[in-house]
């Protein structure tokens, strides 16, 4: 079932919001040295990147990425963002991403899971929307579907997106953070499942694989809250982006799952200093689903680019008076797909700071 | 969160299709002996039921089920399809059913599972069907919500159905069973979910709880097949019964939780003998998935009783001349709500034979 793929068809893209990524890429050295790295500089950032040696990687910074965006552009790429400039220039037909505070996990047997194949694994097998499947991921070693799943259904759906879990510290909201401010995720849950079509999910950004060629401008940095931070509970830039893709991925047929494999991810940060600043993602969130929820697309948005302007065009006519954070969105979604089309798709090979 | 429930608010009901319930009973003993049981008989089975000593329990059979249900209704309860008969004489408020070659499961540390807690514990923590939560079940001892799960949404809706797994022996339709028939299932997925509103599952009777005094005549024998055997691999009634709840669950806005608890399926029959019996469900599930994705309920249907005559009669309309397997679905599916009105409502105390 599964489609081999070969080692150079992959990105793996880290954006740097920390500047020493030396414990970082040394744990990760078995499983990224042999696919090419694009590292992209949080632009706020001020200190040099201190990156170990032995990789084949790209490092994107403020001056190169303004020079290819322009100052035209209203697409934001600071902090947790700036991975999507990586998503941007990429030549590759896949994409598999993690956050810098996040290092290999390690499965119940104490062997060290290898998130890169997990993904690849993830998004070169079907994806099951249609039907649910209690049996979790049919395409699995030892699965299969469950009684009374329909035969028509199982060929299922080509795969988009693999979104990974995290142990240790799990991916909450700033409010959750402060309450549950000891709380560790030590639940390693076996499974891959596709999020069924129809049924919303929030992405999270830290640990995710993407088919590249098919999805290209899905996924967008559009959402920045005013008080957006250096921490990811303080981010709602990839739930904003993840809804856009699941509803253009219903909206086409694709798939997308969520389950293995996990990162560990360490701490960091004072979740009850984030709550200080009035984290406006609670209020953003009530507007934002029903928006999700009812937002349709035009079948004549046959493309991805296409899908992310209807939803864009959307967003700004329902919800652009609600908030002006929600007509800024609506407008880098449609610059973002502009960008995409004059840099995204060229064929040329990227060039490096 | 957790609604604190006595052991007499439960029936466990077990369907006997095999005589010798020694092992089955014993196994079960640490879990079930608190609880008042329900065994009924299959009315095909001719000897002699094994029951060890020591439980409370009621026992039913052909003659006095025949009474109880006269002889003008069209609903069956020979092979799998007895234990609804201990649903609808039960008086309370939940029920849990096991399959008779089920046996308690252990977990990856050795720990013998209780099913038993495990669904009333589903049943009595709230179901989230309206957003997908990737870290499973929020509920859960050290879970939550994931970052960008709305917060008007984190109290959740009642659950109405938990849904088992199985190790060893998965629950495979007959061909698959004939074509993998030595594939095992040893992956303990440590999770439960909740199947969003709108996707349909196929729900197995095997290892199942709910809500009676809530679902009440929506778990329904209904569709038998023309050459349905004795081995589940051969039966659709649970999963015409389960698509039937799925549809009454999401219009009136009830959950259904899948996952934990499991239980040890041990193996008996032969697959390839039962694929030799041309079964029907490959074809019979092609005409019932698309029935049941489309099928709307009107906002009139506020009760489920209601709900289960809509779908009858949508079903009688819709597949009844495509096999008749399916008018009698619909002549079955009505018989059960009356039934369960003149019968399955009746607060008096269950009589034993």
């Amino acid at each position: 079932m599964s489609v081999a793929i070969k080692d150079d068809e992959i990105d793996i893209v880290i954006g740097a919001v920390r500047s020493d990524l030396t414990s970082f890429m040394n744990e990760w050295r078995p499983m990224f040295s042999r696919f090419h790295l694009i590292i992209v500089k949080d632009p706020d950032l001020k200190e040099e990147l201190k990156i170990p040696e032995g990789f084949n990687l790209d490092v994107y910074e403020k001056p190169y990425m303004d020079r290819v965006v322009g100052s035209s552009t209203s697409v934001l790429f600071s902090g947790y963002a700036c991975r999507y400039f990586g998503y941007l220039v990429s030549r590759k037909k896949y994409i598999i991403s993690v956050d810098d505070d996040c290092l290999p996990a390690r499965d119940p047997k104490g062997f060290v899971v290898d998130a890169v194949s997990h993904h690849i694994t993830n998004l070169t097998t079907p994806a099951t929307p249609f039907f649910f499947n209690t049996l979790y991921d049919p395409f699995a070693e030892g699965s299969d579907f469950v009684r009374g799943y329909p035969f028509s259904l199982r060929s299922g759906v080509k795969c988009a997106l693999s979104c990974g879990l995290w142990l240790n510290l799990g991916d909450h909201d700033a409010p959750t953070q402060a309450l549950k401010a000891k709380q560790r995720n030590s639940r390693y849950v076996d499974a891959v499942m596709t999020v069924p079509a129809g049924s919303l999910v929030p992405i999270s950004g830290i640990n995710i694989a993407f088919d590249r060629e098919v999805l290209g401008p899905a996924l967008v940095p559009a959402l920045k809250l005013a008080g957006e931070g250096k921490f990811r509970w303080e981010t709602m830039e990839d739930i904003w982006s993840g809804l856009c893709v699941k509803v253009v991925c219903d909206h086409l047929g694709l798939g997308v799952k969520t389950g293995l494999p996990y990162v560990w991810r360490t701490d960091r940060g004072d979740p009850i200093a984030s709550l200080k600043k009035e984290w406006e993602g609670v209020k953003l969130m009530e507007e934002v689903v029903p928006f999700f929820q009812s937002v349709r697309l035009p079948r004549e948005a046959t493309t991805v680019e296409d899908c992310v302007v209807e939803v864009a065009n959307a967003a700004k006519e329902q919800l652009g008076s609600t908030d002006p954070v929600f007509a800024r969105a609506a407008k880098a979604m449609l610059d973002w797909v502009n960008l995409w089309k004059s840099v995204g798709y060229i064929s040329s090979s990227s060039s490096a700071v």
